[in-house]
């Protein structure tokens, strides 16, 4: 139950918490009041919302006692500490950090795959990582109709996940390296334009990222099975907007090309693009920006392995990746409310 | 045996070809007389070779009797056609392209993998395509230890790959886009500046690409082992030299990494590149470009997988991938003969 339908975004000035409100406004979510916040150095400014200029807020002097529901998407720390006060204040938190997500007490939520377990939350629920929100939005329907025992996934994400700097730093580079001058990083730890790095998040001791782990954990919670092994290779490339995904799973009884089309073709949220001809796959720019959908091509039987299928998958890591799956959470808790 | 140490290379003007030609240089490849050779449109033009200018001549009209030796570029219908005749002139040619892979009399190679089927030519050995050379360069040190029964695949595959136009494309394309005007794609079959296109070669009835197909086929002549599957999804990035390949591979005996990591170490072509930290990996821009190494980081046990090793594998497409093995498989003639 939402008590207010004011709404505060925490994180009102960065790439998710941007598309956040926007996303609010395009599908008429009942706001009654919007308070962005943010930190002291971007409160002052300004945020356009439903033709109104609405100024931003520090975070860190609001009373969450005023909005029945909280955006968070303004970095992990700031959920750990603001989170639990909103709640406190009778606000319910969709949070877009790592901060809760493996917390067994915090419900992770895909609302095509597990929106039911948004009634069982005390106050907080978990947005997932975007690698993870599109791939289960696209294995949701094998992984009912024939199981899936085991993940192996190579991602192709945008800088856009790593946030606002990370977009400008691609910009800059492509256009010093265009005109001949050297590019030093400052964002990203090397060079980004026209170049390729396979790190995303903090090393693991077991010589995994944390962004390849998140992959195995959240993908075990949301789909509430611990059988299914995963195994991420997480890798940033120099596009704006939209992860790509490459995957090969392996199912415990065996599907078809065909009916796995067929089923992914009916599954909420998915769009098949799948051609065998050239243009015929989803791409990040025809398929990864500014759209809602999980975008699935490429789909075949893997050759290597009797129970084995393999699909391509685009989806915008800053709408449904955050944003968008952050306002479909709240949609279904004003809905059920 | 090599009647001449004249060398003719065909194709001499696009991407390949004039790489074969600074390698011949700077490895001191001992060369007669270079003979340049092109299509009608291409010929009359010159190249630079040991600081002297060349005159690229036309192919048809080439007397492939005055040269001992024949690089070859241009084209499978161009090898089609103009490398038996050179072999009929007692020309050994040394192919990179597709033509003759599949011949099960023609050997397949990657020196410093099975460099000994080169000893039973029969005047053609072909060079094997780019993805499949830097992989099975990584994978040979682990195949002859432990085995390997499967290998999944993900590529990251440089614009150069596709030709010099392509090379053009993606640099055009960045600066139309960067200045805010739409860009229609001419080579490649959608926007690759900025975008990630899941598609290389043409489309197969199985649903994979023939350039996934080519790295089944043609590590499986390598290694000389049909035993080993092989499921690759292949991608063109906008990167401009050297493909990176996430490698999730099976083998038949368990190896952990440290010991994967040593026997890499000592490998002949491989350099390791694998601290767990900001930068400690190889990309593309620092380790694909102008360098000959098959460089490898990431080296970690396959967490969802008893027998499973991942590693991330980077190389210059155009050098390792193409012309500088050809020229490794022309000083292995010369050696032997």
């Amino acid at each position: 139950m939402v008590n207010s339908k004011n709404v505060a975004v925490v994180g009102a000035t960065g790439a998710v918490g941007g598309a956040m409100i926007e996303i609010l406004e395009q599908r008429a979510f009942p706001v009654g009041k919007l308070y962005p916040l943010a930190s002291e150095r971007s409160a002052g400014s300004t945020i356009k919302f439903m033709g109104e200029s609405v100024p931003v807020t520090r975070l860190d002097e609001f009373d969450f006692s005023t909005v029945g529901l909280g955006l968070f998407s303004a970095g992990a720390s700031i959920s750990a500490e603001f989170a639990p006060k909103a709640v406190a204040s009778g606000c319910i938190v969709v949070d877009n950090t790592s901060y809760f997500r493996n917390d067994p007490e915090i419900p992770l939520v895909v609302p095509e795959v597990n929106a039911h377990v948004i009634d069982v939350h005390k106050g907080i629920i978990a947005n997932p990582n975007c690698s993870t929100i599109q791939m289960v939005v696209a294995l949701k329907p094998i992984y009912d109709a024939v199981g899936i025992s085991r993940i192996n996934v190579a991602t192709y994400q945008a800088v856009s996940g790593a946030g606002k700097r990370a977009i400008a730093e691609l910009g800059q580079q492509s256009v010093e390296l265009l005109n001949g001058r050297p590019v030093i990083p400052t964002v990203m730890p090397k060079q980004i334009a026209f170049n390729i790095l396979p790190h995303i998040d903090q090393f693991q001791e077991n010589g995994y990222t944390r962004e390849e782990m998140k992959m195995v954990w959240e993908t075990q919670k949301i789909l509430d099975d611990d059988s299914i092994y995963v195994n991420p290779t997480c890798v940033r490339v120099p596009v704006f907007y939209g992860h790509s995904e490459a995957l090969h799973i392996e199912t415990r009884k065996k599907i078809d090309a065909k009916a796995a089309r067929a089923l992914l073709e009916a599954a909420p949220g998915v769009v098949v693009v799948d051609e065998h001809e050239p243009g015929g796959y989803p791409t990040p720019v025809s398929d990864g920006a500014n759209r809602d959908g999980v975008y699935v091509g490429r789909i075949r039987e893997d050759i290597s392995c009797a129970q084995g299928l393999n699909m391509w998958v685009v989806s915008d890591n800053i709408r449904k990746g955050a944003a968008l799956n952050s306002v479909q959470i709240a949609e279904y808790l004003l809905k059920s409310a």
